[in-house]
């Protein structure tokens, strides 16, 4: 559940340079002395290492690896995105929870995070193995008042964040985004995204983004090792999963801003083609119509995948299954 | 919930020209003659008329006007469309209800009916009234393999078979639709229709389309009686609610079946044309980017409104708020 008062005092203690007193922490937060000491006891017990010195206040020396609701939101520096967040140890999908939890009026910007999804979700209802402890599994409520045919666009600003973090903490690493929703490093997959919406045909109620990040998985399935990764196996260490949300809440309110003053993506097409392992490959479009082959050449304002046929012209694909030479097993 | 013993048992003794015999109903169902003898007693309870003549069997005589599950599906020669009715003498919203068992598998077609709603909601939140009694408040679960820019479309059939039933049992009275999801008789609104969808942007989930009709009201609350209207009282005498569902569910099934193999209404163009209230009538479209006047035409294949601007240009609106000069209250 949102734990705001413990987030808002680990924020405090971790912003400030010294120790910060118990009363500056009560009147700044409007809560009882008490509140802050049982506050404290209970970020201790976690594994954080909070200093209580007499006269002087609290200071945090270090704090654990944990992954947390309060973890994540005494870190973020957003306006809205993730500033309600709704940690679940254990879940059966974020998507779910978050769809749940907006009929049940939750704010636009919320976030659901998860250790662990028992039933987690890709694309058109496939499973997405979500073992706890090393993936990131996370599910962000929007409600936009924009058009749903303008839905589509939001999964790959979601891509386009999930790259410019990753892309920010490893710059070693090649990082790229396979269209419209996988982010990849090293040609394998660590990232999907899934956007669902409820919605009248002209009217968006409520848009969920749920991304799954590989961050530490040590080893994967032999059925998909060939195709995924972590960002543990491309780095070679162990990384802190609250700095990637962090991070894709930033970037993603950031262009989100953006893309709803514009309409489109049209500020963002030459970062999202930046990534774009689709370009200049070939591609191969299981359209409803038939498949057929051409080679991407990047996106429009829309985020339709331009595509160069054999025959000189160009088609556009909004939505679908685009298979690229050379990756996830395609030869 | 479903009950389709008796639904089944209705059905054949309905059909059946002269009595029908127990054992011949429990080898044609598969139940036993206990189950037969049960569902009759029930169904006499409830206000059906049916003679039991030994040696002979059971027949129907006459059956009350109830609003049943029952008497929905027994009276339906649909192949999906309403094969499946869930019914609440009073529930919260049965879009709600619909969209609820559409997460727990409901199968294409099924139909939530109520006789009071105590949460009826119109487009974008809004309120619906909905006394007991009176009215039909249905929801029809469809799960379309098209794309979700498609389903607005949906909303426009379900307008065409409301407005075919109204006027092939009420031949005397004017019907229209007031684009897009409105019926009227006499120029007053009978029926409103609110679509509601669950989707990934490429792939939809699922469709719930919620059908409010004002059918046996004999007055209306003084704010909107110059803009709403009954059947019952354009009529003049009390109507059977179960046969304007059954109708429209078999008109949408017929529509349905067109709309999906041809991908768009251009089948139905001229038929939503001739109804369509808005034609050749001075509109007020409440655009985001501003407020226009102008000349409706009628509307393309993809179900959207084509307008004649001042200047002579014309445009076509997709969707949102569209005001006809001369209709409620609109001068």
């Amino acid at each position: 559940m949102a734990t705001s008062i413990k987030a808002s005092v680990l924020k405090e203690i971790r912003n400030g340079s010294d120790h910060v007193s118990g009363q500056e922490l009560c009147d700044k937060l409007g809560v009882s002395r008490t509140a802050v000491w049982k506050v404290i006891k209970q970020l201790q017990a976690e594994g954080y290492d909070i200093e209580a010195v007499t006269n002087k206040g609290y200071k945090l020396l270090s704090y654990p690896n944990i992954l947390s609701g309060s973890e994540i939101m005494s870190r973020l520096s957003t306006t809205w995105a993730g500033q309600k967040v709704y940690f679940h140890k254990e879940t059966e999908s974020t998507n779910d929870d978050a769809k749940y939890l907006a009929e049940e009026g939750m704010d636009h910007g919320s976030l659901v995070v998860a250790d662990c999804q028992t039933a987690g979700k890709g694309r058109r209802g496939r499973a997405w193995v979500s073992p706890p402890g090393e993936a990131i599994y996370m599910s962000l409520l929007l409600r936009p008042d924009f058009s749903p045919d303008q839905a589509s666009m939001l999964t790959l600003l979601m891509a386009i964040s999930v790259a410019e973090v990753i892309n920010g903490l490893f710059p070693d690493l090649k990082v790229n985004i396979k269209w419209p929703n996988d982010v990849l490093v090293q040609e394998r997959k660590v990232c999907g995204i899934l956007t669902e919406m409820s919605a009248e045909p002209d009217y968006i109620h409520h848009v969920v983004i749920g991304v799954g990040i590989n961050v530490n998985q040590k080893e994967f399935p032999p059925d998909v090792e060939e195709i995924a990764t972590s960002l543990r196996l491309c780095h070679g260490e162990m990384i802190d999963r609250v700095q990637i949300i962090v991070g894709v809440m930033e970037y993603f309110e950031y262009y989100y801003g953006i893309f709803t003053e514009r309409g489109d993506v049209s500020d963002f097409v030459h970062i999202y083609d930046g990534y774009l392992i689709n370009r200049g490959r070939e591609v191969r479009v299981l359209d409803p119509k038939g498949e057929y082959t051409g080679v991407a050449e990047g996106i429009n304002d829309k985020g339709e995948l331009i595509i160069n046929l054999p025959d000189g012209s160009a088609t556009t694909v909004a939505s679908g299954e685009v298979s690229v030479r050379g990756i996830y097993g395609y030869v």
